[in-house]
């Protein structure tokens, strides 16, 4: 309501106003995490002068940016929420949507809502590299399995991809790993981003992809990978695809069904009609359309193909003391081991929204039952409305989507329906389609009816019916197509049925798992840095949460609002020109911006270019695996024992393939937590050779107000902005969001954009229709929150954040210095915001790996930092700015006194195996069991410092995990109710 | 968006749609515990036939309702939602409120608004009755009081009264019980709402209030009771009343001063001045308006008057450890300890809006220091302003709140107010107030000195400032008036300043508790149902938040609608005609509605009726207390064995004081658990004489949908909003809300109204001015609670809510029944929706009382039900309508193994002091310590039964705690922080 536009007169006189009536509050203060003593005692410890001092020597002068952001200046909450909230009612949520097309109101349940996606406990854990900390959130995701392979009727599901457009593409590629064969059918009558993504996907690697009805597929030359059907597809149509099934099977090829979770809850499962993959978005399950996302998408395969399943798999396995527990399933798949061998470069999942389906679906079968029975019951009273009307049903037997060919008068329809507010489906040709969903009431039947200029309601529609027998005709329950299987059969869909219950199960879950309302989470490569809650408030306002993403955009102008600034702001902090919203992950972003490299090469004659040069340790697990994806060659480039990029082989490779090269992937500062001096250099050779720059975003959050890429030289990158821009983690990645951009004009032929919705005229001026993601703008609804983050720092705080998380780095490796070797290290002996202690020698003197110490970490209250990654058997850690120097200090103290503890390994007082690392983490279970043989005390176990204190101490909720016998014996779906605990 | 109205054409065309296309969800199956499997099987264990039998054979047929209640039918979640934000958006949010008053907007912290205000852990706990269980919000409060006692220099606080007014009338009725004298000064400048509830209060126990000039006010003939004045005072101005104070204090008189916290930070606190009690809202501390309430008020004295002190304090004590610890310090000054001696009703506290103000100052004093600042500086610029326009400034030291004396064009300044959407306060005689907060901005300013015809902006005026040496006079910090003193110097204000510490911090606290996240709750005499989401999630809208109570009519249009369903709902529900939403609290009900009763005989002219007639056992414990603050004598009547009103006691004290008769209070069904038979005939006889009946609406949650009292005669009752109609309890007692009714017109005189705000004209026609809180409708902002709660259900709903927790009661009863004697029951053997366990027999067989068993149940998980109410030594359990067969069967394992574990103690296998009940409860540091020399085994202590799982058990944070140390040796502010753990 009030209008932060200041009349400016003269900086004087503001610097007057200000003097007398300051800033409300400087939020940087809240988000930084130490107090101005903190840090005179830090830079004391560190032997600087002062942050500039300690910057000086970290941050390379000649790539230090010698100016202040041109940002606008900071704003505390309350003024930017009201300002954000003016320009989200832009957003026109007073209109209806039945669109469809893969997104659908839904009744998101609002006890979800507050007790998970608002509830800092589920949005702010990390991925469960420590399933010791993380059983609950990996019970609620094999719950998520388990639904999804109840309602697909396949064998094995995973824990989600991004959304139903890539989940199509990693179809489309599981089924060339398996035949390697390159032609690839799909039906047209799949959504169009879906086969907009297909498309870009297999174009990259070579895949041809044949867009064909489905009578006219021929599988008979045995060289189709595979078929991709929809179901029900996108004009709504249900129908019988069991023809192509045998046929594809016969030729060897595979059949992958893009599916519809509620539509399932009636109709044959894609498992029971033979697809050996069915995949999906489950957003209607209890998660709101938020723009196009995040949502999660489902995937599940048949037995035979999960390991080539793409993605996070939760499964069953023991700890050491036997119990049934979770853990991710199946890692040596991830890419960070198959690096360039890697397939897909998916390295994430959407967690928090799976989970928020996960714990929809625990309502039980009844529940979804009767929502689709409603939902289709309410699609054949319209349906037969509109035939009374004197209109063509182009399908007869359909789900909840109708699709309808005018006999007449198509602009009444649009005027009718610009006046009720409701949004159709326009196709060509004069057909329209409706798509219900559980929200429709009976005041939306009438409208619609009208509309569609039916001088009947539903109530009159209704009795008729019931004149004629009750039965209304297309019912699918009478048809063959009606299913006869049982789904969510497991008792974790009937136990919790009441709200109390709910409440109660997501409690418990939540309360297993370490997030950052307990400890700091230090995982190096992976800020966890405050989620604060004016950024979350804004993404569960209705007027982000509920517009359906192919709205006409004059009813999303809030968003378009917010994407221009959000563009314009991080183009000054990044030093680009231009930004791209639609990758929403980071690896979806290193693939666009690679993609977009290869385009260019291409456009300028270049077809040559494939090369991309790729550092071999302190890369980014993904970067191989994305470079793979858009049919780069991948070519590892040494590194030095300062941890930088070892200059004389990259000068070697880049000089011999300088004909063919088209990119160098980099990060900076480096993976090691290394600033390295002569990345300008570096730079400007790649570009003298004919190639590009790619600078990995994930380090951003140390350069922010310091340094930026597109002034090094950089050419492109992606923004990890769930790391350096606030958006939280959701308990086991995601949602993500990677947008990128790239510097200068050149780029802007490559940018993605979207077959259904028309870009925004000033985002992306001439982008050619290339779809990465589902919807035009990614996980659209997360933005507010890095758009609120960077409003509420301001420039000064945002470069200050910056140079904390340098600060908080430097004060703990100064801090572990002498009990541990770091490292890495700047040429002034510095490191930048994260660094890597070395754990490798303690083999050797006492048994002791990284892993023993990750685990011995539990037991004092904290989760463990990222641990053999970018060096084996070392931990990398990243405390970011958010931290205060007293949890440092207790996370110092803890590392400490473990290496005490090694000690007297080392010194042959305790015994090898037989010792607190070893055995760690220590459950509330053993230390309160009536039995103690151990040669150490319960205290010495559980409380082994001071600030460990029983009434507020995280317990690890299992013992140390087996994960060997779990990929050995792998169980991916809940296991029976009596190894619940 | 969506109409709910149905166009109805015929009724059997609506079931014909519905039965078609039925509701989207039923509430009730998520509101009501137990499955119809469930519910079937608990029948049987009953050994009846349905639960329609139950019920006959539990509620009277005579008073039985023979219809369905006239109410919407109910509505889904999403549904009520999208109207209910129709209805709020009537509400102007849009509009400036610079009114004061005691009510300021604030920058409600975000994060305090989610992690606690939203948040079922903080929102859902009970009254810290079972302190092992409650150290988390008890240590909050402890901040609480120990920020009152800092800011205005006084010895002591409690945690909370309900608000200004009320607290000013306590203050009052303190300084009578010092020194019985029954006059009383009050400064004829404090806030109208105020003197009008001290009037109220004063006039009823015959206590004469005199308004008076400070100047005026004559001490000397030592009658005067005390003096209440406001600092800074109604119109602005800080003042030196310290000639008042000595006046006073020399003739014995006690000063109470109302104050504001925020002008605390730069003023001399009363403390310092001299005063003896200090007392005010704490609103501005972080909570937003609410239109009224709920939020804290705060009351502190000097250490002499501590015995005499309303409400609840925190004090700390030790446990049997010899461990620091909190608990309710004095709770023999309790009401239920006093009762008919009792000289104030207060029994609860406004417990989580006070932890809001708390946690608010847990940001530390620098924080609100420069807010003070801020603000201050504000107002003298605006003041400079509206000096330079040519008008009036009434007073010369003000802190945020200007008079204005216009010389000129009152109207053009109500026009252009208008123009602006600002809203000022209007005083008689030409004369305007304006009063800042901490939200106002530059442009604010900008607007109002537009408002005010100053044709400068902000920024000039600071220019002009600056050039006269940068001083604005008026400055408080240049003045005598300045505050020398510290406050908020406890580390535990300067600990967690940044965001990621105090949502650790609150999340720290919030996990020492048992709340309704975590287990049942079953409370005798206090429901504590489910308080879903959706009921929970409009009162943190803005549109419900941030409204000032005084705003004019036609911007609170939401309210007027939300209040007058919520009006003809509850009518409906009782069988009254007109209903008061004024009193904030089930006490403060009680309160209106005996004064009601006493109006109304006064208005017939018997004067004379002032015996209440309330029974002995089975009477909540404010009846009495509430009935002496009406002046009225209490008589109480005797109960016979079967727990119900002794017929011929009564018949004889009746008739015995039929000519004094005013009232009988009674509770129904009683507060042990039964329907009485003989209700109806009791009011016809009460009426015959001449008396009026209160029917005590605590137990109505066993009556709605069943029998009205209002149908069964009773004449005036009060609700708990907060118990059957799903407010939640806040941890400790509060936001309370009671509002009461009475059946026909005759009532309407009495009905309390509003000395600022007139009544709307529909909900209180014939009003006269007696004010009982501050607001004009008490705690507004959580009656949409209530609203949505009633809408959800539907009658069906509400009914079958009923029955439900007559069948929960009854099923526990039933299972409890051969281990534990149940106290009392109906005429078929059956209770009603609770129920009390005779638990005194084991004193003399195995030592173990009450209160053993219940800190034993602390072990298994539970919070005990109510202890030693009404029969000493005895359980009353509560089980509500939303715990499922599960929670109820494990409450009953608990308790039936707990019982055999006595019976080990009878049996003499286990010592009668060395055992597992004794001993109780055991905390998770006993149960880990390297040291175990108990009699029984870990295992036994900590997880008898196996329900208790290590990964999931709540634990006790202390050992049994010692009270009467604690009471002897009291301390009411933050202890050293060698004692924090």
């Amino acid at each position: 309501r009030r209008s932060l536009g200041r009349s400016v007169i003269c900086s004087r006189c503001i610097s007057t106003l200000d003097s007398i009536f300051p800033k409300h509050e400087n939020f940087a203060n809240r988000h930084n995490g130490p107090s101005v003593e903190q840090r005179k005692k830090m830079l004391e410890t560190l032997g600087v002068e002062s942050i500039d001092d300690l910057i000086n020597k970290t941050v390379p002068q000649q790539i230090r940016l010698d100016k202040d952001l041109d940002l606008q200046d900071s704003v505390c909450e309350n003024e930017i929420l009201d300002r954000l909230n003016l320009i989200a009612k832009q957003n026109r949520c007073d209109w209806r949507s039945f669109i469809g097309m893969g997104y659908y109101n839904c009744c998101v349940p609002r006890t979800i809502v507050r007790n998970m996606l608002e509830n800092p406990g589920w949005s702010t854990p990390y991925t469960p590299y420590q399933p010791e900390l993380a059983q609950g959130r990996l019970e609620s995701l094999i719950n998520y399995q388990t639904m999804v392979v109840d309602m697909t009727g396949l064998d094995i599901a995973n824990a989600s991809l991004l959304d139903e457009a890539t989940a199509a593409a990693e179809a489309v590629s599981l089924c060339f790993r398996h035949n390697k064969r390159r032609k690839f059918y799909v039906d047209e009558k799949i959504n169009p981003q879906a086969l907009e993504v297909v498309r870009t996907r297999a174009g990259l690697i070579g895949i041809e992809i044949f867009v064909e009805k489905l009578e006219r597929m021929d599988f008979s030359c045995r060289d189709f990978s595979g078929v991709l059907i929809q179901y029900p597809d996108t004009e709504g149509r249900v129908f019988d695809f069991s023809d192509v099934i045998e046929d594809a099977h016969t030729h060897g090829s595979l059949v992958a069904c893009s599916t519809d979770l509620l539509a399932l809850a009636l109709i044959k499962s894609p498992g029971e009609l033979g697809c050996d993959i069915a995949l999906g978005s489950s957003q209607r399950f209890g998660v709101p359309l938020n723009y196009g996302g995040p949502h999660a998408a489902f995937f599940a395969v048949r037995n035979e193909f999960k390991r080539l399943m793409p993605g996070r798999m939760v499964g069953v396995t023991r700890d050491v003391h036997g119990k049934k527990v979770y853990r991710l399933a199946l890692q040596t798949r991830e890419q960070h081991i198959r690096r360039a061998k890697a397939t897909s470069n998916i390295c994430t999942a959407q967690a928090l929204l799976a989970n928020m389906s996960a714990m929809f679906a625990v309502h039980g079968p009844q529940g979804i039952k009767h929502l689709a029975n409603r939902v289709h019951n309410a699609a054949l009273l319209l349906a037969h409305g509109i035939h009374k009307a004197g209109h063509f049903l182009v399908h007869s037997n359909f789900f909840d989507t109708i699709m309808v060919h005018m006999t007449s008068g198509v602009h009444d329809i649009y005027r009718r329906s610009g006046e009720k507010k409701i949004n159709l489906r326009i196709y060509n040709g004069g057909r329209i389609g409706v798509a219900l969903d559980e929200t429709v009431h009976e005041h939306d039947l009438d409208d619609l009816l009208y509309v569609f200029g039916c001088d009947q309601t539903a109530v009159r529609i209704a009795e008729l019916a019931a004149e004629l027998g009750g039965k209304l005709e297309g019912n699918l329950n009478d048809s063959p197509f009606k299913r006869e299987t049982d789904y969510l059969t497991h008792p974790i869909f009937h136990k919790y049925r009441s709200e109390t219950n709910i409440v109660r199960y997501m409690k418990k879950l939540e309360n297993k798992d370490v997030s950052l309302v307990h400890s700091m989470i230090p995982l190096g490569s992976c800020t966890m840095k405050l989620n604060a809650t004016a950024e979350m408030e804004p993404i569960s306002w209705r007027e982000f949460a509920n517009i359906h993403p192919f709205v006409p955009m004059d009813q999303a102008r809030g968003y378009e609002e917010l994407l221009k600034e959000l563009d314009r702001d991080l183009c000054e902090i990044t030093g680009y020109d231009s930004i791209c919203f639609q990758p929403n992950s980071g690896a979806q972003g290193e693939f666009t911006g690679l993609a977009a490299i290869k385009a260019y090469h291409k456009s300028i004659g270049q077809h040559q270019r494939s090369v991309c040069l790729i550092p071999t340790l302190c890369t980014r697990h993904t970067n191989p695996a994305s470079a793979q994806m858009c049919g780069m060659k991948v070519v590892p480039v040494k590194v030095d024992k300062s941890g930088s990029v070892d200059v004389v082989d990259l000068q070697r490779l880049a000089h011999k393939y300088s004909d063919n090269l088209s990119a160098i992937m980099l990060t900076y500062p480096s993976t090691n937590g290394v600033f390295e001096e002569d990345i300008r250099e570096t730079c400007d050779m790649i570009h003298d050779l004919g190639g590009q720059v790619y600078v990995d975003g994930a380090n951003m959050n140390a350069q922010v107000g310091l340094c930026r890429p597109g002034d090094y030289g950089s050419d492109v990158s992606h923004l990890n902005l769930h790391k350096t821009f606030c958006i939280p983690h959701g308990g086991a990645g995601g949602p993500g969001m990677g947008p990128n951009w790239g510097e200068g004009s050149t780029w802007y032929p490559s940018l993605p954009t979207h077959p259904v919705v028309p870009p925004h005229g000033s985002i992306l001026p001439h982008a050619k229709p290339t779809g990465v993601s589902a919807a035009p703008w990614g996980s659209a609804c997360i933005l507010p929150i890095s758009w609120t983050y960077i409003k509420l720092m301001g420039p000064k705080g945002l470069k200050e954040a910056s140079e904390i998380a340098i600060l908080n780095a430097n004060y703990m490796a100064q801090r572990l210095k002498g009990h541990y070797d770091i490292l890495f290290t700047g040429k002034n002996g510095f490191v930048a915001h994260e660094f890597i202690i070395d754990t490798r020698g303690f083999e050797a003197t006492s048994g002791v790996e990284a892993v023993d110490i990750a685990k011995r970490l539990q037991d004092y209250g904290f989760h463990a930092p990222t641990m053999s990654w970018p060096v084996t058997n070392t931990l990398m850690i990243e405390p970011t700015e958010s931290e205060d120097k007293d949890e440092l200090d207790r996370f110092c103290d803890a590392l400490i006194s473990i290496r005490n503890e090694i000690k007297e390994v080392e010194e042959g007082k305790v015994d090898r195996e037989l010792n607190m690392l070893k055995l760690a983490p220590h459950t509330l279970e053993t230390i309160s069991a009536d039995q103690w043989d151990r040669p150490y005390t319960r205290t010495q176990a559980a409380f082994p410092l001071p600030y460990l204190k029983p009434d507020a101490k995280m317990w690890p909720a299992t013992g140390r995990i087996d994960d060997a016998y779990g990929d050995k014996n792998l169980v991916c779906t809940c296991p029976p109710m009596d190894d619940y605990h």
